[in-house]
């Protein structure tokens, strides 16, 4: 393995790209779905697990990690990788969002966020140095800048305020990063604007002119709708350094992914397959059911008896039913499972239906099997 | 594999044996440990799991199953075994006893038990011949008939009424299971009396002369506590068919398993490993331990590092700490599949100690690791 971080692209279709990720903790090859490990665990599964269905890269929150177990108890302890038992590569938040959306008495200010914990009400302050101590403290391997991340719709002037404090703190977290952070690790800018294509290009101009490794595209998925995310990412992507990954953030349903892959998006992360397995959702080639739903009660079928995936073949879904209808464990477990599983098996198929350059073919059978237009 | 059920011992030490039992599902070495899997899942566990910590059995409830998804389903969608994806043996209880502990408005008449269920407040009725029904829909290799369990204390004149009807029922069970059962699959007598030994002797005779092909003790672990159950023990096992294999019902931590195989116990259920598990309780080899206590938040060893169970070896114990404070899936995942390990190592210890002629000593170093005295 390699001990700088690199990205090289392999071939694109379009403005579709795949590639590999390289890191001193393995390769992430893209586009690559990260799985929400929010608290030093992806939900219900075992790390073995997550690295079966295909995953090169997990996600983890600062936000949750540094209120419990807390940066320096996970530091202490030999780090994330280690104290979650994932020895590949990582990738942390800022812990701005979770700030935004999870605790209380927020108070946003040029130096960064004062909060309270959502768990016990104890006062934190988070800013842009913090923040990358944290992810430095936990070890990631890419690491995210403190942003601000504002709902849509906002007025141009909050936007563009919010934007530039966005850039300010950009600038704090590169230089805090250059001081604390070990050989191989990468920070990433993150584009925000809203849905403003002059701020998204100011954003982006911005952030290309410190240099990042990559760039992530934040504020998006937060309530603009899926026709909206596209366009925004049609304006912004053509203008983004072309020889570095880029990273929709909180992204997405299967349709969202493959809709930004084809506009040239890398990188992925989202709870969608860990939290609606969890409440009974199954993702699948022809779309997600519900399987509490009355009509599996005697589904001898398994999700997908094709799979190499041991959840998605050797449980019938009369079996699921029953495991949820009894609010048992495996049955979270399980799904979650053929979840992931489903959303590697689309990445896989993603890379290389742009290597063949069949892409916009791979994309109509998706539409058609899944009954997505919006793609 | 061989199509009949069949018992041999292989070796013994004093009173306690060693053997396998032999079913067309496989084999099932003893002193044998059978995991809870009430409703068609051993909680929070991976079928395959459960065989990697060395189970050769596990345990179904008629009661649980009867109800949701009922036997007249996991029959339709190919019996227990392939519904739970479990394809060695399972032994099913006949539901009487769940039916006494959980259900609402019960009526035992000599005909059965009528109950409302305790999930829809349906009403059933469970004979003798409804639970061999059941079973024989289930397909469980080892079954049990109804019996009625009385708690301790019991006056003598009660403790004997219920033995005698136990008595009846367990004729009526053998006839409905000669009818209803498929070959290779076996029924066992349960031996009840209280703590009065001669209603113990009393039932044994009326059982034996029925010739099952094995034998439960049920009615202990219900209050007596665990001297007078080795009493018990004591004056009913060497009246026992030596030649047939013994089933003490519902026992126990793992002091009792070991002083009850010391006493000739052949075989065991119990949810301790499992539901203690998902509270936070871990076995190990110097007694048990509560992973939520502060103690542990920091602790970088885990629970085993010796083990061959990832669960034990590979989760620090500052981690496990972790996931049952934030109320994560995995440690309760984690936490089971390190007791269910241990308690399989210690079934593999026991019989290793029988076969060498060397329980004492084996016992002796346990009292003295564990801190048990009453062993």
């Amino acid at each position: 393995m390699q001990s700088e971080f690199s990205f090289s692209l392999h071939a694109s279709d379009g403005p579709a790209r795949t590639g590999v990720i390289s890191t001193p903790r393995g390769e992430i090859r893209t586009p690559a779905f990260m799985p929400v490990g929010t608290a030093g665990t992806v939900k219900a599964m075992l790390p073995e697990h997550v690295r079966a269905t295909g995953a090169d890269i997990v996600l983890g929150n600062t936000y949750h990690l540094m209120l419990r177990p807390t940066a320096e108890r996970v530091a202490a302890l030999g780090g994330l990788h280690k104290f979650m038992n994932w020895p590949r590569p990582i990738l942390t938040d800022s812990g701005g969002f979770q700030v935004m959306s999870l605790s209380k008495l927020r108070k946003l200010t040029e130096e960064g966020v004062s909060f309270q914990s959502h768990i016990d009400g104890a006062r934190h302050m988070l800013t842009p140095e913090r923040s990358i101590e944290i992810q430095c403290l936990l070890g990631s391997d890419i690491q995210m800048q403190l942003d601000e991340c504002p709902a849509i719709p906002i007025s141009h002037e909050d936007a563009k305020a919010s934007m530039e404090l966005s850039l300010r703190w950009a600038e704090r977290s590169k230089r805090a990063f250059e001081e604390k952070s070990s050989p191989g690790q990468a920070l990433f800018g993150i584009v925000q604007g809203a849905n403003y294509d002059d701020l998204r290009s100011k954003s982006l101009e911005g952030l290309a002119a410190m240099d990042f490794p990559g760039y992530a595209i934040g504020g998006l998925a937060v309530g603009e709708g899926r026709a909206e995310m596209f366009r925004v990412l049609e304006v912004t992507t053509p203008s983004m350094p072309a020889n570095r990954p880029r990273y929709l953030m909180g992204v997405g349903k299967p349709a969202d992914i493959v809709g930004a892959v084809a506009r040239g998006i890398d990188m992925f992360d989202c709870v969608a397959p860990t939290r609606s397995g969890r409440h009974g959702q199954a993702w699948t080639r022809k779309g997600p059911l519900n399987i509490k739903t009355a009509r599996f009660a005697d589904d001898p079928e398994p999700l997908d008896p094709a799979s190499d995936c041991r959840a998605s073949r050797d449980f019938s879904k009369a079996y699921l039913h029953h495991l949820f209808r009894s609010g048992e464990y495996l049955g979270p477990m399980l799904l979650t499972w053929h979840n992931l599983h489903y959303y590697q098996t689309l990445m896989v198929d993603l890379r290389a239906a742009i290597a063949a350059g069949r892409l916009t073919a791979f994309i109509e059978n998706f539409k058609m099997a899944t009954g997505e237009t919006d793609v």
